[in-house]
């Protein structure tokens, strides 16, 4: 029981002093996903999601999470101890908010040193200022209470050929040098593992999803050092490595690396992407530049030849979903599937596909009501049935050679409610107004989310989640430093960046619409104002004519939403039997 | 001629070792629009828009300024020696980009540090950290150059009555000693005139349209002192201060009073709103709290005293402006109307109003292709003759002591081409999007900007400049902390902030068109998801039929057009005479 693992947290931070300890969802690389290794915050506090942040004083237990775990976290923070504090949402303050306003001056703050990165122990610090708090940073205390805490993960490493990279590991370390030099750097410190990834066109399996390798990396101005475990490196690759110009080094060498430094040299690294623990063996004569990941911006915008395998990927991967769709159309009146069933049904027709991997992220196949719950995941034990009514959501995505898929289709099952076809096509109507939207160059990600929310806004709608995201190639599913939210960002779409567009609408006890497509920014017309980019979709999957109530369309959406289908239609007809074919010209008819 | 001043201001550079120096448009207040005492920047460069930021190194000379001033700025820099940089242009960087790029390791800045803010100093520090730059901050440059150079100004100090104000002075600084209290601050040091005549409700005409009185404040636990110039209050304006709790002090005894402060004391004040030489006056050991002035949001968010005046306020100025358009109307054909004739007929239309004070800002009536810039002023000298034929723009507003009024028209002077009616219908489209917009608590006007956008975007149009901007409550005109712009601004809308929402298109040597309303904004539905907020709109004056293309509306974009204009004629008839009825509703007809 969670309670116990508080209690003996408690009594820890008893022994040594420390009036708050902060767990957040991370490892010693601020992955997003983490390896069960790293799972702290799951193991104190029960709750699963991907995202939350666990604060614990001797009077109180809190989790902080974000709008897409709301009900999730409701539910599995019965019982722990835990009390749930709603990021983003007005009467709750933030995390920072509620430490300024509980702790006393002089607090000592614990924090596990080896996960957290500099930039959140210096954001507490001075937001905190006032109070003059102290840190206590040198022990993993959630680690010390939990016994059987599973090891680090052992992928092996492969290369990712050029033919899918479309750039050299070569060519990648000598734009990252040009960067280094107009910043006047001599040393690029990495922490963050898809950034590796990418630089070193090398992919792993360390984190479920995630293709990621546990490592770190450095660049100077004469060699470039992956270090990372050698068992997980075979000779060939070590080879590959090399020939472009790269060294390997064992994992937990990256710290006497760091800390024999000489003084007169300057480092650049993101703050936010290296850990304390790394970030205090810098050697303190050392000038750091605090800077985005030099490897963050180029690693966004793919390349002519990622966005065409890209292109490859959806269509196959779009595929396997119509498929899906189609057998459940012509199943779900006569046997009885449930969310877990379609969920492995529809990962096996991906696995048909050829270079399939394995899923880009927990399937989402959520029926009815629990399709609220944003993040919702069905399990063997817990799970809906699906009935021939209502709505169901299906997000999924796959990774491959040729790229990470990431793409959300609600379809009808059967009758819909008035409700329920109301919702589908605001959250319809939200979806193409942005889709279709041409920007001017210089335009961010936050800047055009309100397009996405303004038709669902004037009839008091909304979704507590962002509107979309970067997707990485063929690495993680959800990839900065753009996106699409209410949450200020101010890096501006580029041609070549890729991003999701996810508007929804959730309603606890009824249903949950989400409606995904994934498009490449494209340059549009240049006129005397400037160059416009506009969003080349990406993602092919016929969307449900049934959901959608036609009088509430504009005939501009109307003409959208036809030639979508259409083009649905004709991309991937060729892949499908003349049945398969039959039943998608239905579902893809004018409206 | 601007050559030779700037001639010898590089001759003193040379003298001091300076290698840069800056000059933007400011005063020890950091006022937006300042005294002619403080416009060195004008007389440096010749260029006299209200916006502009001036670099002088030995070699080049460069002045930056934002897309209202693009066209103007070209003409008036001629022969100037300085070169104009566009700001947030692509192609042009930054002030602080160029200085980055162009300057040598340690080289000397100079600035006046009378003028300049400490953040404005500090930023600058900040982004060429690695050129480790001096700053020479000790002397007025360009007023040694300056031999002609207007005094101060002398403007008589008046007291605002509550009935106008809503909120006593006396209550108003209970609320900021609340504020330094949760904030820890002993002392609150302010700077920024409109903050201040907010704050102890006076009034004084100091800048032109600005009814500011040049000073400083200072609030203690228990003090609350005004430096200001005495020969500028009469004794009953002293008394009534003294009986709100504020003493007054000479003008230049903050400089005394700062450098006195004890050790221990923690000063609350907004960097960026305080000037150098005053900020290096604060004793070392003082903790500083860098914040926004603490009076800067409870001056933007109206109580409801104030927007009830501004609803009069608009009515009054509306009425004004109708007439205006009536007589116009009339008289376009027959007789030599000039745009300065234009302006100054409606300033005499303005001047009949009961408690009308002076205009807002300087008038911009421009015709046809001198609207393309778009803070165009007209002179006794240099204007151009209206004819029945094309659009006519007209922004202007009065400062009543029922608030500030603002607000823009353009109007059909005869036939129209094609594409005139196309622009202002875009520009139409942007405007009823944003101001018909439910949006959720939260929202800032930075996230809202796009709605204006969209429909010009999709049409390759745009306008460089804000699209809307907080208004002062008769005072400043251009009032924050919040703002509607594609500049980042965190900063949300809240029930009370008074916004302009002014999309335009700017055609060099063609048209400008700009259709400006002003809303406050105020509380709409509850629901499950949140709070919403729409825009209440203040401004009545009928949108011109004759500049629309029905055909490119949609039925809900008529409507909100039929029902506006229906309106303006039902507020706006009671205070006009039969025949300006008549034409009145015949301008108002629906489309």
């Amino acid at each position: 029981m969670s309670n116990q693992n508080l209690k003996e947290l408690r009594d820890l931070m008893k022994e040594r002093g420390i009036d708050v300890y902060i767990e957040p969802t991370s490892d010693p690389h601020q992955s997003e996903y983490v390896a069960p290794h790293y799972k702290g915050r799951d193991f104190l506090t029960g709750f699963t999601g991907s995202a939350g942040m666990a604060v614990v004083t001797m009077e109180k237990a809190i989790l902080w999470t974000d709008g897409r775990y709301f009900i999730q976290a409701e539910n599995q923070l019965k019982g722990s101890g835990f009390e749930l504090y709603k990021m983003h949402t007005p009467g709750f303050p933030s995390y920072q908010e509620w430490l300024k306003e509980n702790l006393k001056e002089k607090s000592v703050i614990g924090v596990n040193g080896e996960i957290v990165s500099e930039g959140f122990v210096e954001e507490i610090l001075d937001k905190l200022e006032s109070l003059e708090p102290l840190i206590y940073d040198g022990e993993d205390l959630v680690g010390l209470v939990w016994v059987e805490r599973p090891g680090l993960p052992k992928g092996k490493v492969i290369k990712l050929d050029i033919r899918y990279s479309g750039e050299s590991t070569e060519k990648k370390i000598e734009k990252i040098r040009e960067e280094m030099i107009s910043e006047g750097a001599d040393i690029f410190l990495l922490g963050s593992l898809d950034d590796i990834a990418w630089l070193f066109n090398i992919r792993g399996s360390d984190i479920k999803n995630n293709p990621v390798v546990i490592s770190y990396a450095v660049v100077t101005r004469d060699q470039a050092i992956l270090f990372v475990d050698s068992e997980k490196v075979d000779e060939t690759t070590k080879e590959y490595l090399k020939l472009e110009g790269v060294n390997t080094m064992e994992y937990e060498e990256i710290f006497d690396f760091v800390s024999s430094i000489t003084d007169d040299k300057v480092i650049v690294l993101e703050k936010g992407r290296v850990n304390r623990k790394l970030y205090s063996t810098i050697p303190e004569e050392c000038e750091i530049i605090d800077f985005q990941n030099l490897t963050s911006l180029p690693k966004a915008i793919k390349n002519e030849v990622e966005i065409e395998n890209q292109r490859l990927a959806y269509t196959k991967d779009c595929v396997a979903l119509t498929k899906f769709f189609y057998w459940l159309d012509n199943n779900i009146s006569s046997a009885e599937i449930t969310e877990y069933d379609a969920a492995l049904k529809l990962l096996g027709y991906r696995e048909q596909i050829e270079g399939f991997q394995e899923p880009s992220f927990d399937t989402i196949a959520a029926y009815g009501e629990n399709a609220a719950m944003m993040h919702y995941s069905a399990t063997k034990d817990n799970h809906a049935i699906l009935k021939p009514k209502g709505l169901f959501l299906l997000d999924s995505g796959g990774q491959y050679f040729e790229g990470t898929t990431d793409i959300t289709r609600t379809v009808a099952l059967g009758e819909l409610t008035d409700e329920e076809k109301r919702d589908f096509t605001l959250v319809l109507k939200g979806h193409i107004n942005l889709i279709s939207a041409k920007f001017l160059q210089g335009t961010s990600g936050h800047a055009l989310d309100v397009l996405a929310r303004y038709p669902l806004w004037q009839e008091g709608e909304d979704y507590k989640s962002g509107t979309g995201h970067g997707v990485g190639y063929y690495l993680n599913v959800h990839e900065g430093p753009h996106r699409i939210s209410t949450a200020p960002n101010n890096v501006a779409l580029e041609p070549g960046m890729i991003v999701t567009i996810e508007p929804g609408i959730y309603k606890g006890r009824m249903h949950g619409i989400r409606i995904e497509n994934v498009a490449v920014v494209a340059e549009d017309v240049e006129t005397y104002v400037g160059q416009f980019y506009k969003f080349d979709i990406l993602s092919w999957c016929y969307i449900d004519p049934e959901c959608i109530n036609p009088s509430m369309l504009s005939e501009i959406e109307k003409d959208w939403v036809n030639n979508y289908n259409m083009q649905v239609y004709l991309k991937l007809s060729p892949f499908l039997t003349d049945n398969q074919n039959a039943w998608l010209k239905d579902k893809t008819r004018k409206i």
